[in-house]
């Protein structure tokens, strides 16, 4: 497997994603995406959007602003328990997150743990700067939320922050939503946005960064319903590789082939909660990545976020280690109840069968975009040895560029143009006579391009083209007339 | 025209657009999209993308990070220069932008005036605080870019800024963009996305927030080029309401219509900033925009920003006013220059005719989304009193729900569902069972549905339902087997 590094310099040369402010020398956690990197980026958003919102009735979207009144973060616990754990250098000052440092150099899952606790551990072990070797001193908790002053005054009172997650806009908005759209339980509500946080040591390229895109949708159930009806044989047969939560307690990271409906007998989680993670599974196949990266790791007691009694992460064989793609949260009532205590309205919606107020509880399936996009870039990217040149198989239906079109000699640029302006309006498209077609077709390989349409002296003659596979180079010879239907068809897969 | 406030209301009513953390009391300048808000929203947004970007072989996209290494607002100057005057009363501290605030009282438009300039205006007219009317006393420049820190010291090592503008990420990029994507001069480099101005009093709604979408693009010219192919007799012959420089500095406002090409003959701007000004009404025309509400304003002298030697601002006829929906400026070299003095790295483009390296200039078209956003709305909008209800005459192809499906009555859930199937494939839909059909066809022409599709008695009989128009409550038969072809040429106005 290509290591993230070069993984970074192959996005950077390609124009997939560039170091943010490159010619200041960069900014750690930050990324720009270039010409190809959003497309493709647009794509796998599109591609969420139209699978959990609006190819449903039961789910409605919404875009929040990144900065909101600071009460929210007070309610939702963030403002107080949102932060890692930074270990400070007693001589050189280099700062550590505390949790990935123990883990490094112990192999010790620290999530969750106390202060105190870190701190014995780190004692007992004789831990020291990786840097000068001197004795690490500060222990102190480092809240992730990125600060800032709205209005002309930089005092408290005007202090706002970025958020740290897209959640808070489905709840704070909950009431509003549900009576606007009309929707009654259970309904969902989701979101695509920017977040930020405040990361000690950003790392493994846009894996761990400090601006991200986070794709998420709480769903809301009435607190008395079990049963989901949506829970077909489909879902509950799917196959996932399964570590559990007691495995992990006693140090074990062996994963087991498990069903959904395995998970459900065992009770570690609820229909609802079994639903939506056998949906984020069914949207990782849409994406058409290899399904045998993907792994569920049920959170450990310790490890659970304030707001959740059971999450589980799914994860997805980077380079740099197996490491959350996407998780799946059962937030219950937490979120709703806290705005209720802070705000004093009421979150609560009438209940026409037993006559009363009912708060509803959230299942949360959340999805890191940035980490998507990586993930499909890494399952995409092959070093052909026999091509001699890197072959990006990136799914056809969100490759940046759908088919390139090559006149094979400056000549045919009069035909191959008329064949390029029917295509473009279907299809993204590029139009390319630089080089030799050998050179544009290892090109277009690298670009991910799935179709390239190749315009000969024997096109003026017979009126047809050929197309080339970027994954198996085998060519096909199609009647311009049939160009369309031809391309629309193999992107998608028909046969 | 409806006014503003009561745009807001029915916007917030309808699932639209809601104020940010409204249960918290809001936050000034913050705003959430809602279900409606957010699908109207992408579909401008995506509609630009395509016409500005897919569309053209000569423009490609990014998505750039909002926080960047702060040394980019130092070369770009506004961390000088990106400031409102704001002067504060003496007794009750109020704050207020001093060239609003002179405008409103005395009608005189005091863009780019120093602050000693202001303050003679203040003191000759004897202007006082409206809230307490007591003396008005400081008078200082303000910063509008929002401030945080990134890392775990707060310290000016660490400080960073939001973007206030989209642009300096095309240019900070450029270099690796023209490289990467081996495109030559002439091209262009497109970005949509967040930006963030600490306006001191945000008002107006969407219109002057303190967060907000921006859709813009450096289109970089060889600075020989003085000639642009593009510019044919389409967009020269394009008429404008217009309002000179001149006119405004003599206290005139009176627009007169002109052509584009009579600007050009005027000299007011060159061939290339022509041609993208033509354009930016070209696109505005797919809106389907009353296009006489479109006004172009050339900028005096003085209210030009630090970076630009000529922009004009389209302006929408807003219920607040004639105000800026969009511009076009002419940054020249300004922007490459200053990065390059600035990081040291060469911006410079090797021209393979005069075998010299040259700066290209750029000539920059910008969009605020949300003021796109918010005049399609005010265009849309209309009390109709004979039905008795708003009709919001949205264009089909930006519509956030395509179609409505309602059956007659309950008993034809089942056929209704069939057909509502068929359709969601292809278009946004709504199943609506609630209350009578008039009840229904109201409430579809508050959401602006263009298009509601009825199944009925007879539709068991003849396989035929009935479409009814929004815009002119007519309603046509049509067979099923034909309903889709009929939707899609009805959305595309095809007859």
């Amino acid at each position: 497997m290509i290591s993230i590094d070069e993984l970074a310099v192959f996005c950077k040369k390609k124009g997939f994603v560039y170091p943010s402010s490159d010619i200041y020398g960069g900014i750690a956690g930050f990324w720009d995406f270039g010409p190809l990197g959003v497309e493709l980026l647009n794509n796998i958003r599109a591609g969420w959007w139209k699978y959990f919102v609006q190819s449903r009735e039961d789910i409605v979207g919404m875009d929040g602003s990144i900065i909101s009144n600071p009460k929210i973060w007070k309610a939702s616990g963030h403002l107080e328990s949102f932060q890692d754990i930074v270990l400070t250098c007693s001589k050189c000052k280099t700062k550590l997150r505390a949790d990935h440092f123990i883990d490094e150099k112990l192999d010790i899952n620290v999530e969750g743990m106390s202060i105190l606790d870190l701190n014995k551990i780190i004692k007992k072990n004789n831990l020291k700067c990786p840097k000068c070797s001197s004795n690490l001193k500060e222990l102190k908790g480092f809240n992730l939320l990125f600060k800032t002053h709205v209005g002309a005054e930089e005092d408290s009172a005007s202090a706002a922050y970025l958020r740290g997650e897209t959640a808070q806009g489905m709840f704070t908005d909950f009431r509003l939503i549900a009576e606007t759209s009309r929707q009654k339980l259970p309904f969902g509500i989701a979101q695509i946005g920017k977040c930020f946080r405040n990361e000690i040591s950003p790392r493994d390229f846009l894996f761990r960064s400090r601006e991200f895109t986070i794709a998420e949708l709480e769903f809301f159930v009435h607190p008395k319903q079990k049963k989901c009806p949506y829970l077909i044989k489909k879902c509950r047969d799917i196959k996932l590789f399964f570590l559990d939560a007691e495995a992990q307690e006693n140090g074990k990271k062996a994963y087991k082939e498990k069903t959904i409906g395995g998970l459900l007998k065992e009770k570690r989680l609820d229909e609802w909660h079994a639903y939506w993670l056998a949906e984020q599974i069914l949207w990782f196949r849409t994406l058409g990545l290899d399904m045998k990266k993907l792994k569920i790791r049920e959170h450990t007691k310790n490890e659970l976020s304030h707001y959740s009694s059971a999450t589980f992460d799914i994860d997805f064989e980077y380079p740099f280690g197996s490491k959350e793609v996407a998780g799946i949260a059962n937030r219950g009532i937490y979120d709703l109840t806290q705005h209720m205590k802070e705000s004093g309205k009421s979150m609560e919606l009438y209940d026409e069968e037993t006559k009363s107020k009912i708060i509803p509880r959230a299942i949360e399936p959340t999805f890191g975009m940035e980490r998507v996009f990586l993930a499909v870039l890494v399952d995409a990217y092959n070093d052909d040895k026999k091509r001699g040149n890197i072959v990006l198989k990136l799914n056809p239906k969100l490759a940046p560029i759908a088919v390139g079109v090559f006149p094979l000699v400056n000549k045919l640029d009069g035909k191959s143009r008329e064949i390029f302006d029917i295509l473009k309006t279907d299809f993204s498209c590029t139009f390319d006579r630089g080089g030799s077609i050998g050179r544009r077709y290892a090109r277009a390989d690298e670009q991910g391009i799935p179709f390239c349409v190749t315009i000969d002296f024997d096109t003026l003659e017979d009126n047809a083209v050929t197309i080339r596979d970027r994954d198996t180079t085998k060519q096909i010879r199609v009647k311009i007339d049939e160009l369309e239907k031809t391309i629309t068809k193999l992107i998608h897969g028909i046969k």
